[in-house]
């Protein structure tokens, strides 16, 4: 059965997973994906690792997909050098880090799993994986955006992974823009986990001088803010390229935060406002309103006479941007409760990236917003 | 007495008001100041006045400190163009503002006040109206910043206009630059006032297609995120003026944020958190780290070898940035309830501001924040 958040089951999912990861011995921990987000994160959890040798294993298991780059394999330049010369070069990893092409080998006896892969590989990986790992081991997303998985609704990422491999399931979000995580400049980052004391050893593997961690246990939101901003982003990026100014983008910033609270609190209700002040929530949804992707795309699709698919094959090299398609399935959704019109924001990106909207209408979709009344 | 926040005794100041405003007749609104804010506005309420003609008197005065432009003087200028050559050039004023160039005359008979002028004038203008206003009119404060007036810790300016004029005061805060305003860009703002009805009439006066206004009773709140925004947008200064990129600037954007909520929780208790969450909160701190003379003129020192007084000399034409008065005042507030320790930025950027700290170490001093345990 598919969790879908359109069937409201999803809290049975939290409960009852037992772990070994508060026992003595020291914990395994494996990293499922080593591009330029999961080698930036490897250099972190290779050094608290070695800080905390109590408390977990000092190898690190990483699992590459085996490719050819410069003539030789990327497992054993990674594994020789220490350096992921494709995805993060001129960084060297901690020793500790090995790469291991075989995902269930990489896994094999990890107690923590960290999903670090492209959203669209989840589903498969996570196959690959069932019935391999430790029915107590604790997994922790760093995916943004939903799951690709079919399902009548929308599926976020972590519950995708919890379904296929039946253990505990956290998020990591946060304004994390991997070169910089990886130049090691001061950032924050939300941890989302029901369970408070896997929370601790988590925040123990992740938190750094200047990789800083909060915990908190509200994961749907925690993660839900990942997905949606990108949604909150499109429509900064049609502002810009509209020339609005700085009121109007503050606005529509903000506007987005309060679509995004609201739709947490329809379809995963219970999550303290709090949670959307912590780094994964303002923190990420003002870094992507002002320097990301999908920010970027959109303002030059205002600007150019192309279409958006044109505009994000020459932007983006080939990556998609998420906020179109996050926004249709979302609003796909939202149609099935007839309550799209509590969302203007998400609802007019749609259309605008569907074409049956103009960028110029934006302004006019959120002019009666619910939050004015 | 001085209406000072050490001394906790605010809440009786919001209690006992009664006002004309909830009656049947057209009430009658006067501007008090016509700079480039009090003039944007100006056009806002003169049109929303002649949209709502059972609701508002049809003339509204606008006080205009006299002073000759062009050979010629400005209230009559205003007063024959209809537009404000000096503060507001190339934007029509609508014909229903009349200039009036003695303050206590623009005042008399008003039910509504409207303050807009530099907050260094409030005490003395207060004083010149004072016993000259209504007895149940209602101000509202659109001044950002705190009062100048001496007082043993931090005076709101509403504390202030309140305390001489001894009648109820609103204010209005949010990402409202004012060419942007002026030139009907859609935007939002927020209205801090305790009593909920005459807080629908003030929506009525203030709310356009363009100017979108939410209503709340959080004064304090609202007021405090207008002034305390100003010490964040230095620190995202300086860490512009470093580089550090957009990870750390989020970083410090929501530890600001988080610490502008515990401020008001500590010396104002009550305040909802979903306040900080309106225009006020939210939208007006982001305009103010990304595009704010604040933030220019930190950058700007960290990236010269020059004094701030010299950067702002330069960069402001005369204008002082309020951020660097704002956090000495603050911090001299936190310092005598020993509380510096829990507002590790608003203390690092008073530091770096005085020379006392490199900006080079603002991250060290955010790096155990309170947030972080």
């Amino acid at each position: 059965m598919a969790i879908c958040v359109n069937n409201r089951n999803y809290k049975k999912y939290y409960s009852g997973f037992n772990s070994t990861i508060l026992n003595m011995a020291p914990k395994k921990v494996a990293i499922v994906g080593s591009g330029n987000w999961g080698s930036a994160i490897a250099r972190i959890v290779g050094s608290t690792a070695k800080e905390n040798p109590d408390t977990f294993d000092q190898t690190i298991n990483m699992w590459v997909f085996e490719e050819m780059v410069d003539g030789k394999k990327l497992s054993e330049v990674i594994n020789t050098t220490h350096e992921n010369i494709k995805y993060l070069p001129g960084k060297k990893l901690p020793e500790n880090v090995v790469a291991v092409t075989d995902v269930a080998e990489t896994c094999k006896d990890a107690d923590i799993l960290i999903f670090v892969i492209p959203h669209q590989f989840v589903t498969k990986v996570s196959n690959d994986l069932k019935g391999k790992v430790k029915k107590d081991a604790v997994a922790i997303s760093l995916i943004k955006g939903l799951s690709t998985a079919k399902c009548d609704g929308i599926k976020l990422v972590s519950s995708e992974i919890k379904e296929i491999l039946e253990i505990e399931v956290a998020v990591l979000m946060g304004a994390n823009l991997a070169p910089e995580v990886a130049n090691d400049n001061y950032c924050e980052a939300t941890i989302g986990i029901r369970n408070q004391k896997h929370g601790e050893v988590l925040k123990t593997l992740f938190h750094t001088d200047n990789f800083r961690i909060n915990v908190v246990q509200d994961i749907e939101a925690v993660e839900l803010c990942g997905a949606l901003k990108n949604i909150v982003a499109c429509a900064a990026g049609f502002s810009d390229g509209l020339g609005y100014g700085d009121n109007t983008k503050a606005a529509i910033i903000r506007l987005g935060m309060m679509e995004i609270i609201r739709f947490v609190n329809q379809y995963y209700p219970g999550a303290h406002l709090s949670t959307f002040f912590e780094s994964c929530g303002l923190a990420d949804l003002v870094t992507t309103c002002y320097g990301g992707r999908n920010r970027r795309v959109c303002e030059a699709y205002v600007k150019s006479n192309k279409s958006l698919a044109e505009v994000e094959k020459e932007l983006l090299n080939g990556q998609s941007a998420q906020g179109p398609l996050t926004a249709e399935e979302v609003v796909e959704l939202l149609k099935k409760s007839d309550s799209g019109s509590s969302y203007p924001l998400f609802v007019a990106v749609d259309r605008i990236c569907k074409g049956e909207l103009q960028p110029k209408d934006l302004i006019d979709c959120l002019r009666n917003h619910p939050e004015h009344e």
